[in-house]
């Protein structure tokens, strides 16, 4: 598949369907893999860095089904695709910014990423929309299955496989879930939430991972340690706590309708109003905009709306998605213009 | 006329269609007179000030064409009543505000008003829509000689016309241009225009005169002073100064098309957007979005939109107007409900 197609796919972890879509747009599950006798990443010169990308090319293009993935060298890629990428989840910013021969094998309907030469030899990536840790987790187990076949990893008996990071060693899983929390952030019970989530032992990020704000009221829910703990564990606690969050999030959204319904539905109509009207609209902006209409049409306070739309607008207003779609480098301000524009386009009001 | 069918008709001070229309929303002139051989209002006891409000009602409604003017005892009135016709500028709040007997008599199309116990015994108040300074005077002098056949004014060969503040003693005139300036305002140009407006000795007010915070973009520029000047000078001045702000104004308007047309139209767009969604919404932002939406029409950036029924919502949004609608006393939360939903109503957007 080529990458200008991917780009402007329908991304598969905004598609609404999933189970608890109203709460959670997706779920990832990581893993983190080196390949034994190897030196990690930053050990390797150029030569064998390239060597190595090769190897994982080759190995892991074997080991699935080749017709169904395709390899991207991020080195010959521009920096609005890459942009692009990292836009879509489907790679890393580290990975986008890095040095030196690396790619990524991108599967079937986006669904499915594997990373060569970011700060592991292998990061491997399985998406799904809502709330699915099991699914994620067996497809991702699956896969890894099947590159073990042909690749062996550094494993250690005690502490399991051996990764760059500390943090990763262990399974080397991180599984993460990308809740929409609006009510609990306008009822200001979000920080409450997030404190008793980080009591045990799990990492809170915004939109676009670790360093970046939530925006949006869009958050990831991640477990931070893999060691010392089987993957059933660790998915075991991060599903009870998502549970949790979203039946706060719930009890919050009904809260809402009982307490002020006008002061809903007003948040939803203005938001809505400008996104529809506006000629000139800021990222942050549209994030905060495109939240409350999420939440207007889970909450049945906005008709007619498709929230299909509404959620591939989260993706297709960032800065690369804006770039790509005008063919060109474009200034804040130029972008701020086209993603006004966009927005009014997609949503059939132009 | 019944005072209802005044309150909810529009006002003629308001109506598009006079001269520079798309600047000037209204003219006004003034004129303060006290009866000869009674003591100003603050002299006289409750029974002489009842005795002034019948003679003066008599006088007036005999000196003018009875059957065209409609006498209304303020002391008989509502609050919400007295409130409308404060927002209609039929009344000053002097009067909604004042003690004992004091009534008003109300002109054809609302273009007169003769306020009896104001400050002074009378107030004379003529309005016409756009720049109409010679207009509305000649008839402030027309029906000032008509009172004057009956009623003897105190005055003096010295000083010209005595009346309770000594800022009115001379002509007694006061003439006033109601301006929209938004693009004066959003290219920082009016604390400027302002200074120079002082050094004038010209004042400068709100929508809603001495006190009122400038609202909307809406300013009131009048004559200071009263005394050594005759009304000619007074009204040749005020009407050189207003057609050089009328100038600027234009002139501003012209920049904020060529420097930035897509931040305009964003401005426009935005505010007519929120005004035709809001569900709750505040006097202060819908004088400053309705701002917005007539310079959008008036630059024919907003088409479509009838600019008397966006004029008209400047007053009909007011708490005294938004009451009589409901006829209900209305809390502050509950008049930014019903405002908005007016506001949707007007503008054919519910």
């Amino acid at each position: 598949m080529k990458l200008d197609k991917i780009i402007t796919s329908p991304s598969s972890w905004l598609k609404p369907g999933g189970p608890n879509d109203d709460i959670v747009l997706s779920t990832r599950v990581r893993l983190a893999r080196n390949v034994a006798g190897r030196p990690f990443l930053s050990r390797l010169n150029p030569d064998e860095q390239n060597d190595l990308e090769a190897y994982l090319k080759q190995a892991v293009l074997a080991a699935l089904k080749p017709d169904r993935y395709t390899w991207f060298e991020l080195d010959d890629m521009s920096q609005i695709d890459r942009q692009c990428l990292v836009e879509r989840h489907l790679i890393s910013r580290e990975l986008a910014a890095g040095e030196g021969r690396r790619g990524v094998a991108i599967g079937p309907k986006q669904r499915i990423a594997i990373m060569a030469n970011e700060e592991d030899h292998l990061r491997l990536q399985v998406y799904a929309p809502g709330l699915q840790l099991q699914d994620a987790w067996q497809e991702a187990d699956a896969i890894d299955d099947r590159l073990e076949a042909r690749v062996t990893f550094t494993f250690s008996p005690n502490l399991g496989y051996l990764t760059a990071c500390p943090t990763n060693v262990g399974t080397g899983l991180r599984a993460s879930v990308m809740l929409h929390l609006p009510a609990l952030v306008l009822t200001r019970q979000i920080e409450k939430v997030f404190n008793a989530v980080a009591r045990l032992r799990l990492a809170v990020r915004g939109l676009y991972g670790e360093g970046t704000q939530a925006t949006g009221d869009i958050y990831q829910i991640s477990n931070q340690a893999c060691l010392g703990r089987t993957e059933h564990d660790i998915l075991e606690t991060l599903g009870t706590v998502i549970a949790q969050i979203i039946a706060y999030e719930k009890e919050a959204r009904g809260a809402l309708v009982t307490d002020s319904p006008t002061a809903l539905d007003d948040r939803v109509m203005r938001s809505w109003a400008i996104l529809t009207h506006a000629r000139i609209i800021s990222s942050e902006e549209t994030l905060a905009l495109l939240s409350a209409v999420r939440l207007g049409i889970h909450m049945k306070r906005l008709k007619g709306v498709n929230i299909g739309t509404v959620n591939e607008l989260f993706l297709t207003t960032r800065r690369g998605h804006l770039q790509k779609l005008r063919g060109a480098e474009l200034g804040e301000s130029e972008r701020d213009g086209a993603r006004a524009e966009t927005i009014r386009e997609r949503l059939g009001t132009n």
